[in-house]
């Protein structure tokens, strides 16, 4: 009963198969390896975009940081939601990689909406040379909180950063969840819809260790490659990065392995509903904020579940309803959820 | 025949077979996973060194420019030999991690000698505010050039830093191999020997990608986790890189591996030098820089071997002498080593 | 009519004249002058900090990130009014000089309260490595719409920022003003009150530009001397800052143009209200946030008076209320002020 | 008897008169005064270049820094002198306002040459990747040790930089100086000769602290803008820096202090010569590299002749031969020379 976090699972059978296999013989280090040839062409294919320019690091935040290095100015700001990962999560990592750029967060809740990115676009950099200048949008698709953006959503945000001719990132750590939510295709959900840049995760969703950033205008690659290799996150081994990505994509086991885990969330949250628990946010893709009575969490504290409480203590009144957060990933079973239940239903 | 680096090798089977050991289940994200509280043990127990504080990274860059931002300010110098990795081949990583210090390159060849760190940290900071500050003396064992440095000669250069009460980096990227060479205890190669931290790689001699810091003063422990995360080198799935170290260090693995590798370096060397090879630096553990005429190249070219030419070009006056690097992993075999030196002498 | 800035008047005259005796002869360089010696004196006598280390720089978004760069780590955070200087109109100073730190805005208006801080700070820190580091706490004094913080305001700030351990800046643009307003000492409005490290302003109170950065703990002085020559804010011809300074300090004269200044805006405070004008913010030290109808902007603007409207424009509806920002420095004149009214009057 | 630097003597009394005539009434802030107007055409008119932007600052350092800031780039190097300013006496300052470009140091003196520019460029940039990127080419006129480029080794040197399509920059801290040796056109001196980007000193001859920044080319002046108030380096009061510029500029008085200076220094250069000094460096400007018997230093001292011994001590064998350093200001009387030049004598 492990629902903390997608990144707590086991990797992919088959994302563990090809590590094996790549592991036969030599390899040309540095990303010069043959199966990153096949990375390229498989995610150029997946999101019908042949000139994108196609890298690999292994972490959700190098990801980001560098995606937003190679957008942002030291002296310019990034938009971005009060709970984004970016801002919350990354310990000042794209303050970082951007030299010293802020980050400007747009009020509001989880998901940011047009209107008000607007206006926050529009106030900043009222000031000339005093104040930041306007820089990148950043979304998070899923959202932090489990939701996720429509395509319509996402086409009126970066409508407004276009109007202010923005470019736009998305952090997309649970991408394939997203999309398996959306139904729609890669190309729909990125460039199609406007996006520049995107985190493209696998980590989350039966991956080891690797994300590919896509830059589907390739002007600035080459920044991103000296970028890449002064953050550190150029692998020597890189084959191992490679054979992770090329098996995620290779006959669509990613989006396979995301409507697993959003199917196991769905199960999930049904059942929970079914039992009277409330919900904090809507649960859109793998992840679920519920909240329910304090006796039902000390049950599965005691039977060695594994889940955040969101706001409240373990301990108190066993009446008192209480918050937390349940992420599923491709690994979590039928029987695992159906016996949580249980144990919530008490 | 693949000589070209140590990087481009296979990963050991005990490494691949401990990852899909730690594939089983669920983990705690982030360092918290349980092989990283064996990892810890080992790691102290190997070095005799109780109260170190060790971390995991991925790549020799991160960890180098990790351990260095720890040890120097902003306002500071790192002192290291004119062709060491951090300065040659890290594309600033060093001065982007420790926020723009700069790095003072000891006057000599690929060793230092104490004699002139002594004089370069001399001359440093006699200028006050104006010029830059005294920093940390970063050493590389294996050095970039295959030498390594003895016990006496570690020694001499930490004492000139501790005259002037400066610490001690050492870049251990191919650590193993350089204590395979002396047949000392990691303890006598580093904080016996007046080293305060090391990067200590896995990397290149068997591992996928994963690099141990050791700060034997754990004072700045918590500094360093901040500048892992902030420099996104945190791994969220980190058993996976606790796995791979742990299988690394256990049955002493590591030294097995570093022994074959210097051991392949061994037969290649003397029969380079039967068959009339010069020699640009003593290849002291898995790295030779050697020189025969060209022809022997074009050879070997055909033949399909995969080596870096280090000065000169295949194409030419055949019976020119040209220079080479050649490396040697855990992987080398004698057959593979005998094919090259047959084609070398033609 | 010149009420734009308090940064668009002339210099006092006794600093004019203490910059052409200063002229007399030669003088060391990059702070040894003489003249830094009386400064020194004097700012330790004034402030009641016989201990303080006392440096001069020549902009106030110098003296204010200089100061938080000592104060806080690359990983940390700033906490700051959302309107504060540092944070809108310094174009990422702070964060350049603090190598990416954030600054974490605290809800509400210009002046924070110690609840929103206490509420804000708490909130930071609790994701372990994930978030950024709390960092130190900036006040502003004078605030940026003319608000000055009482004793008992700043010492709850002050007191929330211990409660975690966090120190605290003081940025004193405005500083005597902020002082002829309450009336008490230098160290009853910083030391006594909690504060660390004072931006102390001299440029806007009738210097020619010069700022003094006041640590009243030392043990930093020697990190605050290279960061400011790493910043290319160490002036050679230093005697020239010291000089203006002296000359501030000498016999009270910046406390009596700083009522100068206040008198007048009190004067034109009174008037506006008579004249029926209504206050964004009240007026407490040198600054007016109005606003009255646009017929009146409109007289004044063709008479020539310099202001700058806060929201809205010139032209519009003639009987439509407008906001606008009044700044009187020392050199503001009755008559001036006198002549402003009658034609806000009409 | 003070020749201990440039930066310790007075200010012309023409640029105190106009800063004393500035201060009438009232100005813009930031630039926006228009005395910078003034500046702005006076610049290009003496440098004959209609399309230059002109930036001031008050420091020498901030001007190289941020000149340099707009050329390199993060993961770039500046190439320069091993005795450069930006190299030994800026505290990091270059590296801290690149965000941690690295600096590479030319082979050989004070003065670069041209082959040995074209070589060490040449190996830089090798490792693709790996390495740092090329980036400009820093040439100081003056040079540190006192010499001066000829127009044809100016040329000599942008050339190389032009071959590997780099820009360059000019450490112009003591342009007057040369230009006033050379006897050219400002213009001869930088765009005509392949220049770039001048830092065009003011402060060392007889201003009070002000320097500009000259970009030929004008397509990075707003990033310049923003890196300079991000710096902390634009004057609320600017109107101060625009006056002494204005001065400075206005009839020729700038390279009329340069030669008063460059002629003290030919006096005082002959009469060491006279008196059997021997030269260090050949004193072509306003600085001499000189070395005399101790005794004649400690004469000196005693009588409160102020300069910098270059190598050795005050104290020691009274015969041994001593360096120093000399350097003339504009205001340096023959008086004051003659008297140096009879206590060297004895």
């Amino acid at each position: 009963m492990y629902f903390a976090s997608d990144n707590s699972g086991p990797v992919l059978p088959e994302v563990m198969a090809a590590l094996a296999q790549a592991n036969e013989g030599y390899a040309m280090p540095y990303g010069a390896d043959p199966i990153m040839e096949e990375v390229r062409a498989q995610v150029r294919e997946v999101f019908e975009a042949p000139e994108a320019a196609v890298y690999l690091v292994a972490t959700g935040t190098a990801a980001n940081s560098l995606a937003l290095a190679t957008l942002v100015q030291p002296y310019g700001t990034v938009f971005c939601s009060p709970v984004a990962h970016i801002h919350e999560d990354e310990c000042n990592a794209p303050e970082f990689y951007s030299s010293g750029a802020k980050l400007t967060l747009v009020p509001g809740g989880d998901k940011m909406t047009a209107e008000a990115l607007r206006a926050t676009i529009g106030k900043e950099e009222t000031r000339g040379v005093h104040g930041p200048q306007r820089g990148p949008v950043s979304m998070t698709q899923v959202t932090e909180r489990g939701g996720v953006y429509s395509l319509d959503e996402l086409a009126a945000l970066t409508k407004v950063a276009k109007e202010f001719g923005l470019p736009v990132h998305l952090d997309g750590a649970r991408f394939a969840n997203a999309l398996a939510a959306l139904g729609c295709t890669p190309a729909e959900m990125t460039w199609k819809a406007g996006v520049d840049v995107v985190s493209f995760g696998g980590t989350k969703n039966g991956c080891m260790g690797v994300e590919a950033v896509i830059l589907f205008d390739p002007s600035r690659a080459w920044e991103f490659e000296l970028r890449r290799k002064r953050g550190a996150h150029l692998f020597s081994k890189h084959r191992y990065l490679s054979a992770q990505m090329a098996a995620y994509l290779r006959d669509g086991l990613w989006l396979e392995a995301a409507t697993k885990a959003n199917a196991a969330c769905s199960r999930l949250a049904e059942g929970l509903r079914a039992a009277g628990a409330s919900f904090l946010h809507p649960a859109e893709a793998n992840m679920i904020f519920a909240a329910f009575p304090r006796h039902a969490h000390q049950r599965l504290h005691d039977a060695g579940a594994k889940y955040y409480l969101w706001d409240g203590e373990l301990e108190g009144d066993p009446d008192e309803v209480v918050g937390c957060r349940l992420v599923c990933d491709w690994s979590a079973s039928a029987e695992n959820i159906d016996r949580f239940l249980e144990l919530v239903r008490g």
